[in-house]
């Protein structure tokens, strides 16, 4: 069934499906990488969590009407998902202030967003990912205004519905990446991964960070966090 | 008449107006900096060479219907204008792409951005003034959604006036950064300069660089160019 390499990123191997050319096959490897790639390092079973959290996330999301690439998960670390033309652009939605925006804006960590505030990204591991504006996003990437307007709609959505998730265990959602990617017929949906290390999560009661920061600062264990969040989200989905 | 220095920048003085609260005195520096102060020189004469080439400028402007703090050159190196509160936002308009926007994006110098690209930057030293999108000058300024759109639209009024100014003197506008403020009574007009320091001018037929570019990469003569500018409008002026 699983066909060639397509493609090896930094968190994800990308695979061809045997007669079925719309789908891939995504394979979660263990390499976390940071800033851009500048820091980098192998945690044993991270590929099997962020696939199984991958896909618990994507589940509920499909379940509370949000289109996705997820079809189904494979095994612990492989999942099937539509193959789609990525749109080059990170679509970051905070809820509150942490990270790059408090260096890059002066803005207090902890400020709550009211709105939650959306940030675009140019994807471009050369230019290291950009910050630009919806005029930039036209320029770069040829989206028309009705696309770019429903991706941000989607992005809010996805916000609401994993805010409420998140909170279902014990976890405060500041802020996370998502990318959409085009169906052949055109359709937009939501792809790639939501993971810890594609969000950052506080636990509701300490405070604690749960998430790829406990990796960027190096503040504790990432395998024992992710695999916390993986059993809370489990228990969640049981206790349903 | 002229009173207490109010603040000093990197180009211009501003100087409180003896019995009137609501103006100022703009009084332009000999001073160039580049790259966010961090390159630096004095050049005899380009105090006089801005502050004239911002008047004409700004009387071409308001005969076109742009409102503005301008009200009059008083001499050589100083200027009346409104008093405003500055809006802390570079709006930055391109025709044409050049300078930091083709490092940060990638994008070819000469790149021609149709319809023109806005650009916002949060006006903060400390932070070398960073690119925003609308969502961080709503959340930075507190601007309202109608203020932000009124000011995107009076730039690109400007540039439709000032592609066509300099096109009489044989210059084509590349790009050109703009500053707001908001009268007393609320009402936002165009403040600040503009002159060969804040615009992008190339000589439309042999494409030389007209402007502080000559100082950023030491290829030229900063005031006989600045003199050259101010005399074209000059002439232009007495023509009509
Ligand atoms: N449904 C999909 N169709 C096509 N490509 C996808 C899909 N989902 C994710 N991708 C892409 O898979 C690639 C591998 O993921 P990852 O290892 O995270 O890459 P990167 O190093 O670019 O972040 C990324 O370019 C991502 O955009
Ligand atoms: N009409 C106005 N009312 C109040 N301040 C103004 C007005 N026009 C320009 N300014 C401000 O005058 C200051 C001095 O100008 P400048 O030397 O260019 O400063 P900077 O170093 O901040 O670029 C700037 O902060 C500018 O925003
Ligand atoms: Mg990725
Ligand atoms: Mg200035």
């Amino acid at each position: 069934m699983k066909g060639s390499l397509l493609y090896e990123g930094k968190a994800k191997k990308v695979y061809h499906v045997n007669d079925h050319p719309d789908q891939l096959i995504l394979s979660y490897k263990n390499d976390a990488t940071a800033f851009n790639g500048k820091k980098k390092d192998q945690f044993e079973g991270k590929g099997r969590l962020n696939n199984l959290i991958t896909s618990k996330v994507f589940q509920y999301l499909k379940q509370n009407g949000i289109s996705s690439h997820f079809i189904e998960e494979l095994n612990d670390t492989e999942q099937l998902v539509a193959k789609t033309d990525i749109v080059p652009l990170e679509v970051v939605v905070r809820n509150v202030a942490a990270g790059s925006i408090t260096r890059r804006l002066g803005i207090k960590e902890k400020e709550i967003f009211t709105p939650p505030l959306l940030e675009l990204f140019y994807k471009d591991d050369d230019l290291d990912d950009p910050l630009i504006n919806d005029a930039h996003a036209y320029h770069l990437t040829g989206i028309s205004e009705e696309d770019l307007d429903s991706i941000k709609q989607m992005a809010l959505q996805v916000n609401e519905q994993l805010i409420e998730l998140f909170k279902q265990v014990e976890l405060q959602l500041v802020d996370f990446k998502l990318e959409f990617g085009r169906l052949q017929d055109g359709t937009i949906v939501l792809a790639d991964e939501i993971s810890p290390d594609t969000c950052r999560l506080w636990d509701i009661t300490t405070g604690e960070k749960m998430d790829k920061d406990v990796f960027r600062e190096n503040i504790g264990d990432l395998i024992s966090v992710y695999e916390t969040i993986l059993q809370r989200l489990e228990e969640h989905t049981c206790a349903k």
